[in-house]
This record gives structure tokens, C-alpha cells and sequence, in this order.
């Protein structure tokens, strides 16, 4: 396989996630002390990485957009239309022409770091299943056993993500945190994470990666379930607090999930044990998605 | 002292405050079944009870305000100027002119229900260190020793919160929730509590208040520290780990507070120990509030 050459490090993909805008601007070094800026930490021998703050007005205003999401705004034929014109569709546009395929500082690789507000811990979402991210799985959770890795195949469908913009890549989704803040704890582990990518794409380049065991769980996205509402879309029920920051944990046939106002406890229909993550995730409620429904698999490496 | 004749209950005072919001729309009868609505949750028999949602327009957008912080608007020249033409600005002086001095629903006592990223447990903000809201306070706590009692003489100075339009009040903060989402335990509580308000009116009322102990602790409001910041504003450090979700618990001289991006510790420079409160609130980085440094003092009750 080819060298990867360029790494792109993003950060507030959604203006209101702290952890990776400020990891970028440390990165980059704060406003004040350009010539302070701490490049070494993210110079690797054997490729160029390059750092980006995709939502800049989203963040000035703290919020996860101004006009659209712009985590689904990376459809081809979107970033092919001069036509659209929201705050979003315009920082696609300029995301890929400047890191995708041909533009002028095309890259590899692509971290797109994020936070949520359910318990996630530290979580890399695949771009994909190819290898090469298979392999930067089996690194990582080798490196820290928390690491979880999910992957949902319908992921990108509908409306694919900023990552979804380079060959190779991830998401790295950190939580339980609330927007608009900083937590310290997840800051340094998401630093930490964010080196350990590099290495792990610096030694792919040197053909120097370490042994993995052949076995990976990996967390696969099979639907979504939203809140029980009313007619008028108005939200019915909360998640129940047995459920409430478990993501990972084993729901089976019959557990507490949701509770209404009332106290009415709702419990989980489905057939089989399933482990459910982004519960209880802001930014899903006007997406009509209360949590990711997943199933625990074992994805066998080959060498 | 005279009876109090109509209780007013606030949700929604900031938009992103999902917890009163809900609540209100429980006690109002969610928009599909106006005929199923509960009121007699809120029903006592020596005082009307109403409610309403404040900033509906920042709870559409799930922001804490449109134009500006609604519970900053309530101060009377303003409130009675005219020409002031924010969302807010104007909302607060539908609010005053409905339910404050001489409205046509005019309030007695108001219950402004918040919630913040800040672990404060079940936290009441006393209006005013009037007899009337100490025994509030009292009562409250002997029905639950985890309420907290929180005052600061300063709050109301410069810019007067929406609980100052009626002669007696309480704002009632909940957390740690992330603005956007619905914790259901703490919202049980908060309801619980909103409830317990409303049976001390009605005893208070009915010359039927149980004996209280003679004293209660109260954490006053002395001072904010806001985060260590460079010349442009940018935030330069993060709360500690040690600090993060310790609201109400004892800070000392020396005690770590904040950790820089770099990893470097920094300590409280106080000469005393002091209860910070509202630690890592989001709403609160562009206020240029880190926490609310309080001490725990003991109010004397007399009767």
C-alpha cells in the first residue's frame, strides 16, 4: 500500500465540542503566541500533518452550526454544487478542494475530533473497514485498553461526514462531556489519542508496525431508536437512569430505557442483547435519535 | 406578613435548560392533550398557581438566548423603557407586565427553574434574604438535606434576574446536566422540589409551618475567578480534574484549580478556605466566570 504523505487533524467539525477545537489551537498555538506554536508535537519523519478548524462562525457563536450540520454536508455531489450556498455547504466546499483529492494540500489521513454528552469514553468510529483503519484499531486498543471502536456500514449513506473526504481516517469521539466546555480529563486523553494515531502512522510508513492480536471487537451501528413522542414531535420520555450513561453496556430484551414524565417505565423490545451508545447525545434529539443501537462483533485481522 | 395569592412557575428562562422546560410542559399538559393536563399537580387550595415557558423563540433554537441573557433583562429601567427591542428585552417586559407589580396576573413568589453543566446537586438561590424565603430555605432542607442554599447580595446589582419581578422567589439550579438534554433523575427531583416549594406556600398560607432547626447553612456568594486567559480572551487553562464536579466542597489555599494545555497546575491563591459553586458552567465562559468562590456561613432563624 502507499505511504500516507499528509495527515489532516480537525477540529470543531461542530462549533459547541471544546476538546478538539482547543486541541487544534494548542496544536497551532494560541492566537498570542504564534512563535510559541508547538509544531514538533504533531511532526512525524515521514509525513507532513496539517491542522484545520472547520467551523470557525460555530464556534464564535458556540453552536453545533450555523445554518446546517456541517458533519453531513460532505456528499459528493454537494461539494460539486456552486448552486449551495449555506454557511455550511461553503466550508465543505472548502475543506475538500484545500485536503480531498486534488486540492492543494490533499491528505491521507483525516482525525475529526469530537465530543458528546453520552458516556462514549474514548471512541474511534472508522471511516471504514479498510485495513489500514482496522490496523490503527488494533493499535490503538493494544496502546489503552478503553479505546471501543465502532463502525456503522450505513454510516456515511444518506449524508456522509467530514472523514469520509480522505482515503483513510476516523472520528474520535469523546464523552460524557456538555458542549461549550472543556473538561480536563478528556482534553489530555484526546491529546494522547491524537499522538498515538501519528505513531501509529509513522510506523505504518517505516513498515515498522508492531504485532496485533488477530482478533478485534468492534461495535457495529444496526439502527438508531428515537424517544417515544406525540404527535406534535414533542419527547415523551426520558432515558431511563438505569440507562443513563451505560453506553457499551449489554441492554437485553425487557431492560429499563426509557421513563415518561409520568413514570411510566418503557422497556427494550428488541430480540436479542444489544449494546446501545450516544445515549442521551443533544445533538440527536432534533435528529430523532434517542441512542445507536449496536451489536458487539469480532472482526478477524489478516497480516 | 400577608398571604401569598399566586405562585408563578418558570421554565425555559434559558432556552438550552431543558429540565424546567419539561416540566412546565408536564404541568401544562403537553400540546396533544391539552384535556389530559395536570393541574392538579400544582394545585393548592389557598393560592392560584401558573406557569410559563420564558424564552420559547431560544428554546425553538435550543440556545440559552436569541439576542441576549434573558435573566439579565429584568432590571426596572429597562424593563420599563420602551425602545429597548431584543427578543429578550421584550419578552422580559411581557413577563413583568403579565406576572410582576401590578400585571394583570401579578406573582407573589416566582420558582425560575435552571439547571447547569456545574454539579450543584439540588441547589436553591435565594431572591432575597427575606424571612419568608430563609423559612423556604429551611423547610427545604429538613425535607432534604441535599438541597443547598445559595445567596449572593451582589447577584441582583447590576443586572437583576427574572426571580427580582416578585416580592418573594427562588431560582431552583439543578446539575450536573449538559444544556439540550433531559436527565430523568434529575428531573424527578427537580420536580419533587418545585412540589415541595408549593406545600410551603400553602402551609406558610395556612398558619401550618412545621417547626424548623434554628439555624441554616448558607454558601454566600463572595467573588468570581474567572479562567487564566491570554490577551485576546482565549481560554488558557482548564478547571483541574481535582476541582471538575466539586461544587460546595472546600477549596484551600494551594489547592489545585486550574491546569494549563501544557499540563502546568495552578493553585487557589485565596488566603482562606472558601465553597467554590457553579464550577465549569458552559454558559458562563463567555461571562468570564470560571466558578463562584462562597463561603458557608450559618443564617440565624428567628421566629
Amino acid at each position: 500500500m502507499k505511504q500516507i504523505k499528509r495527515v489532516l487533524i480537525v477540529g470543531g467539525t461542530h462549533g459547541n465540542e471544546f476538546t478538539g477545537i482547543y486541541l487544534v489551537k494548542k496544536i497551532e498555538g494560541f492566537s498570542s503566541r504564534k512563535d510559541l506554536s508547538t509544531p514538533n508535537l504533531i511532526q512525524r519523519k515521514s509525513f507532513e500533518c496539517v491542522t484545520t478548524l472547520a467551523n470557525p462562525n460555530a464556534y464564535k457563536i458556540v453552536k453545533r452550526y450555523v445554518d446546517t450540520d456541517l458533519n453531513r454536508c460532505f456528499q459528493l455531489q454537494d461539494l460539486e454544487n456552486p448552486n449551495l450556498s449555506s454557511y455550511e455547504a461553503i466550508r465543505a466546499k472548502e475543506i475538500y478542494q484545500t485536503f480531498g483529492t486534488g486540492g492543494s494540500q490533499q491528505a491521507d489521513f483525516v482525525i475529526d475530533l469530537h465530543s458528546t454528552t453520552a458516556n462514549m469514553g474514548l471512541t474511534i468510529i472508522l471511516a471504514s473497514k479498510h485495513p489500514f483503519n482496522l490496523y490503527l484499531a488494533a493499535y490503538l486498543t493494544s496502546k489503552n485498553s478503553k479505546v471501543k471502536i465502532l463502525y456503522s456500514a450505513t454510516r456515511h449513506q444518506d449524508s456522509p461526514h467530514l472523514d469520509s473526504i480522505c482515503e483513510f481516517g476516523c472520528t474520535v469521539e469523546v464523552g460524557a462531556v456538555a458542549q461549550g466546555i472543556l473538561d480536563a480529563t478528556l482534553f489530555q486523553q484526546t491529546e494522547e489519542l491524537t499522538y498515538a494515531i501519528l505513531d501509529y502512522v509513522e510506523a505504518y510508513n517505516q513498515g515498522n508496525l508492531p504485532p496485533f492480536k488477530d482478533t478485534l471487537t468492534i461495535y457495529e451501528g444496526i439502527q438508531t431508536i428515537d424517544y417515544p413522542r406525540n404527535e406534535f414531535g414533542e419527547v415523551q420520555a426520558m432515558i431511563h437512569p438505569k440507562l443513563q450513561f451505560r453506553d457499551y453496556e449489554p441492554l437485553h430484551p425487557g431492560d429499563e430505557t426509557f421513563i415518561t414524565f409520568e413514570g411510566e417505565v418503557i422497556t427494550y423490545k428488541g430480540s436479542s442483547k444489544v449494546y446501545p451508545v450516544f445515549i442521551n447525545e443533544a445533538a440527536y434529539y432534533e435528529k430523532g435519535i434517542a441512542m445507536f443501537i449496536t451489536q458487539k462483533t469480532s472482526e478477524i485481522l489478516t497480516y
